[in-house]
């Protein structure tokens, strides 16, 4: 299958595209390195500096005859994603090609520009791609478990039927997020929503949790090919800034009370997920949204995991609560259902201790490279 | 007051300058001519024609006595809006200035771009705007009834209570539209609603449904100072459309059924509605949405009552039922509530047959200037 991959130099777009590339699938990656920028800007670089997208795929070339190609270029400008998708007529596009970052987003009015700008842009061209050249392609969007915040009722799959005054409708899920970045990811799937049941293209939308690790099959062929693993206090996601922060003897930096509660993946199961829905696309005129996170835990679950295994290993591993930069609940109900990926075979790599510990002994390896400046919270919600 | 009106050029921002002007408010207003430029591009352009702001500003002060102070400026570019915050400090901000038209941004992958970066851009910076140089500034946002587009149950004002296996949440009322440039203003919403609970900005959020008319009590004084009025398929309203095919002699074209049923208002209680909303301002950290309407109609009962009153006259008005250019509901369930601005004091002008009358005349006097090429659409929703 021709799968293009957006955002493909990013923390999932890299191990994605060499996960299809090694299935024998026709992979184009293409990357503006947007993000390593902002990493740069922010001094939030990733733990491990990666080789440029082009030498990755050279180096994955070598090492297994399969190719990726490369093309640099930004996928919020129309023209560019307009050629490739005129020469590539994809059959699937992944688009990852979004500003992840929640904190990042909240900085200031030009990181909240950017953001907004970015993020929407890149989905409507990616919209516009696929209706204009390649109307059979089935769009795979990331969206996030964030769009949902934290209702005081239980989460659905992304929609939910509604009665009211003794009459029913079914509606996207109501959803209202605890930052700019999850509110453009919000306007995506408005904008997907629209032109799904208006031009009736096909999209799965997948609502994913934190993910964490940094380990997968094609990386370990040679340390090059790693992820692009972030455990700053802007781009890293909760999990890995605590399997750095074990290793590096600096205690687990929980925000405010700790009770905040998310649904969690593995990387590898980020990789099964996007199989999953690849091999069994949305129809055309559909809008499937699926919920992406295997388990859900409370911070306070994730740093005493982390704590009782590095301690067994013989790490130091404190915790420490601190006040919470961003503005939400610490103490609320959730509970989300997340059944149609397991339905489609999802079989989840659970979070268990051997899973700490693997992650722990690989960021071992790299514990000179820990900067402590870039761990605790530099953004704060609360602008006063 | 110091008001300030993003989009004063337009067809609700300049009768709302004069309105607030000659109540003795300081008013300044600021519009780049998006709209006069993108009538121009498409053949679109107003019955009659305006002289620029500078000049009507000019009229009206001479008449009145009154200034308007008129900034040719683009509210998309911050550092435009910027400097008139930290210079003028408003106390209230009136944002129209967004692109309009549905069916303007449904016509390709440009128009659909511009619509969507504008009508965002323009509502980011205003919200920042007024948190940087004006954060007691209300801000009075146009949103419009069609975010709800038309659900099968009833639609309330802005929020809906869910009660879901046992639990219940309230969230904005969840909505899905019938256009790209509908969709914008559902992301304005998501937009502002996000600011709004997290930096504690005061905002009102106005629904309005579709305006009729083109007199106010200071239109009357010269008819240079008149509304920009689009009889046109892209930016004409259907009422006011209708209203110049009857005077044309041109059959009213209903799309498609007929049934289409919206809330409709005249342009005078558009501005009481604005001066209520201003009078009562919402409260820091307040979201305020109230549904600006005062009757519901469906397009054959606009038709009818046209046709009726126009015969009447001695005019000759036909119907005439043509393909649906957009896609809708041409027979729904339609409820909405609309209470909150009839709680504040909106007295109501209805659409009597004298008003349908007064606004015909109006137009006669300009038969010559219309032009029926603008009238059938140009426009399809079904790309094929």
């Amino acid at each position: 299958m021709r799968i293009l991959i957006l955002g493909g130099d990013g923390y999932l777009g890299w191990p994605t595209a060499m996960h299809f590339s090694s299935k024998g699938h026709e992979v184009w990656v293409v990357d503006n390195y947007l993000k390593r920028d902002l990493a740069k800007q922010t001094n939030s670089e990733a733990l491990i500096s990666n080789p440029d997208l082009d030498r990755r795929s050279e180096i994955y070339e070598l090492i297994t005859g399969n190719k990726i190609k490369v093309i640099i270029g930004d996928v919020a400008d129309y023209s560019t994603l307009y050629w490739i998708f005129r020469e590539f007529i994809p059959e699937t596009v992944i688009h990852y090609a979004e500003q992840p970052a929640a904190p990042y987003g909240m900085t200031d009015f030009e990181e909240a520009r950017l953001t907004l700008n970015n993020n929407l842009n890149t989905t409507l061209n990616t919209i516009w791609a696929v209706m204009e050249h390649a109307p059979d392609c089935h769009i795979i969007k990331l969206g996030t478990m964030g769009e949902y915040g934290t209702p005081n009722i239980d989460i659905e799959e992304g929609w939910l039927e509604v009665e009211h005054k003794g009459r029913v409708q079914k509606f996207l899920y109501p959803r209202q997020a605890g930052s700019v970045y999850h509110t453009t990811k919000i306007m995506d799937t408005d904008l997907l929503w629209f032109y799904v049941r208006t031009f009736g293209i096909s999209v799965t939308d997948l609502m994913q949790g934190p993910v964490y690790g940094l380990i997968t099959e094609q990386t370990e062929l040679d340390k090059r090919l790693l992820s692009n693993f972030h455990y700053d206090d802007i781009f890293g996601t909760v999990m890995n800034r605590f399997l750095v922060q074990a290793v590096a003897g600096i205690p687990l930096t929980v925000y405010g009370l700790g009770g905040q509660t998310r649904g969690y993946l593995d990387l590898r199961d980020t990789l099964q997920c996007i199989e999953l829905a690849l091999s069994n696309p949305a129809a055309k005129g559909e809008l499937r949204i699926m919920n992406q996170f295997v388990e859900v835990f409370s911070v306070n679950q994730l740093a005493n995991r982390v704590k009782s295994v590095g301690n067994q290993m013989g790490l130091n591993v404190g915790i420490y609560l601190i006040p919470n930069p961003r503005i939400e609940l610490e103490i609320h109900h959730y509970k989300p259902v997340h059944t149609a990926l397991l339905d489609l075979g999802l079989e989840p790599h659970y979070l268990t201790d051997d899973v700490i510990e693997k992650m722990l002994q690989v960021i071992q390896a790299y514990k000179d490279l820990i900067d402590p400046a870039k761990i605790m919270p530099r953004v704060r919600w609360n602008r006063e």
